[in-house]
């Protein structure tokens, strides 16, 4: 993503949210170091997130890049930023037993006078508890507040220019899973097919052409399915194992993911009974997803399908997605749960996750959509049904 | 990676390692949240980095795998610990706004009378500010050490095994190299290429299957290349401009990263100067890169070559490399730069980066190595000279 995606307007706008956020919570200054974050806010792009940087984000005036010196180029290319407001750390302090980066950060901060109401992203990845103690050390906890999620929530409903973005993302989406389809025949090591599958969503189709997702392919076989996140290896695709595939394009930064289950030979009942619950949950899930309609709501269709077919299930059933870096596609706001009474406005995005786990199988059809008047809208358009393959 | 590459005895030198070190530092109990170094001690693997996660290692007696409840499987799959050495914390904590996996583990270590002495990795990215505020409400400031590096430490000389390991993963990288070079024309939509290249390292060769690197590519081209961190895009490559990749190809979490600079038409002479002084750099610092030779003197004969050749530089030259998950494929320890007097030992394994960039280009020609008697052994065997296509 670079910040030409979006209109100067649209940038203004992003930050005439995220001010007005700041005020209710009674933050001065806003520390944004999650690099989703970032580059919603100024078009940063960079595989520069492993070394502390962020976005420096007062209540009124200038913004502020702050990174690594050698990221300044990428920070002049990427954002809307003039040069003059890319702020840098000590290039020898780069991941140095004696000296850190954020001594800079502190130092940036005295010099503007913005050391009071400082608001941090306790709860990301890409600020540390070491990075938090020397801001605690430097300015006292006071004058530090737990600004977690405050951005992630201004991103929640996605503008029409984001929207294209993720239909293409989706585009991708359903290129990868047809290239899967194609590929499934036993014998086949599993990692041949993932090459073709990651290929096809870089390579892209059509004129799209695909970035580097924030999950790596999720794509577990038979007893290693009912296990959540392992990604794969090299073991020959076998007869009467499902597999499933979790996969997403990525589109300028943004996420459609979607999951499939295939299968060599014909499923058990038991898979067929999963299958068939999974995917009337997915119907009922799409027709109540209306603006209005509260997180919980949605997730409890899932839920009443999963009762019906005799399935017991009340954890996480989606979150929402967009704009994302490594390690998570998740905005890591609202969830779809119970006890979620968030409301779904139109032009909100998820990732449904409608997965049944045994001991010794998994059965995970999931679906990426956007909010509308008509319900859910799902940004892939390929078949849901568990793929299968005669033996 | 699955506990199974490494002999029970191999973990149990893991273990006593680091374990002498938590008794020099002091530390009764170690949290270790780093995938990286939690793989390291236990084989765990999977995309579950995104949510708290840790393995638990006490002075003595039974270590704990401990994270999410649907990623238990993957613990029991992949790891050596008996099922009732993997913990969790309460699904609905995930990604809650009032609930935190944190509140989990301090029962957990309270139910163990793991309260004292708690080492914590202060400054990785998978132990959070919000996580560490809650480690220091339940137990005190005097009972949390920060604990950066420790495991790290212990992985910085290789065994024979994680050798093996990292020269399939050369294999790879050295694949990918090969396949660049033969996908590199005027014309080429730059993310068909990257496609190529990343397939190639997935689908591997003779028998060896990539896995997912730590860095996506970082492929800058023509002005772009004067930045650092800059992915790819779907320009098609063009005539007169230089293009550096830098990808690794990744066995069984392993690394073995490698950059080229590549370029259509002839380079001018200033692009050629440079890639002259880096060529020198690599050959002097291999010769010089034996046990009990520093850090720094490693370093010095890159800044050398390059003072020789007119340039100017003295920042960081290299890293050491390994085991590693997203999003960095560096061990964070010790850095080939002024003032690094750590002694070179044999079996420890660098990424050396002699890089010289202008406002206009880069040029960055980098290998992997091995420490030996003879000097550095390079994991990787492709040329190393700048490629040229005539346009």
């Amino acid at each position: 993503m670079a910040a030409q995606d979006f209109s100067a307007q649209e940038y203004a706008d992003r930050l005439a949210k995220t001010r007005a956020a700041m005020a209710q919570r009674g933050i001065d200054t806003l520390i944004v170091a999650d690099p989703s974050n970032m580059a919603w806010l100024t078009g940063y792009d960079g595989w520069s997130f492993y070394v502390p940087q962020a976005v420096i984000l007062p209540s009124q005036g200038d913004l502020f890049w702050w990174g690594r010196p050698q990221d300044k180029a990428g920070a002049a290319q990427t954002t809307w930023l003039p040069a003059d407001h890319l702020l840098d750390w000590p290039e020898d302090h780069v991941q140095h037993p004696d000296h850190h980066p954020y001594e800079a950060l502190v130092q940036h901060l005295k010099d503007r006078d913005m050391t009071r109401g400082l608001g941090v992203e306790m709860d990301t990845y890409y600020h540390s508890a070491k990075s938090h103690a020397i801001l605690l050390e430097a300015f006292g906890p006071r004058n530090i507040h737990d600004a977690t999620g405050l951005v992630n929530w201004q991103r929640a409903v996605k503008s029409d220019a984001e929207l294209a973005l993720m239909h293409r993302a989706g585009r991708l989406t359903s290129h990868m899973h047809g290239t899967l389809r194609d590929g499934f025949h036993a014998g086949r090591p599993k990692n041949e097919l993932v090459a073709e599958v990651q290929a096809a969503g870089v390579a892209g189709i059509d004129g799209i052409a695909g970035d580097y997702p924030a999950i790596a392919p999720i794509a577990p076989s038979g007893l290693e399915a009912s296990a959540a996140h392992i990604t794969w290896n090299d073991r020959p695709l076998a007869v009467n194992e499902a597999t499933y595939f979790e996969v997403s394009g990525c589109f300028h930064r943004y996420h459609a993911p979607a999951s499939r289950t295939l299968y060599l030979g014909e499923p058990p009942a038991d898979i067929r009974r999963a299958e068939d619950a999974v995917l009337r949950a997915i119907d009922d899930t799409f027709a109540a997803a209306k603006p209005g309609a509260l997180c919980e709501d949605v997730a409890a269709c899932v839920y009443a399908s999963f009762a019906r077919a005799g399935y017991e299930k009340s954890n996480r059933t989606g979150y929402p997605i967009g704009l994302s870096y490594p390690p998570d596609w998740g905005e890591r706001t609202m969830s779809l749960r119970p006890g979620d009474t968030t409301e779904l406005r139109e032009g909100m995005t998820f990732h449904l996750m409608p997965g049944l786990w045994t001991a010794n199988w998994g059965v995970a059809i999931t679906e990426s959509f956007v909010v509308t008047e008509e319900g859910a809208k799902p940004l892939c358009d390929f078949p849901r049904e568990i793929f299968t393959r005669p033996a």
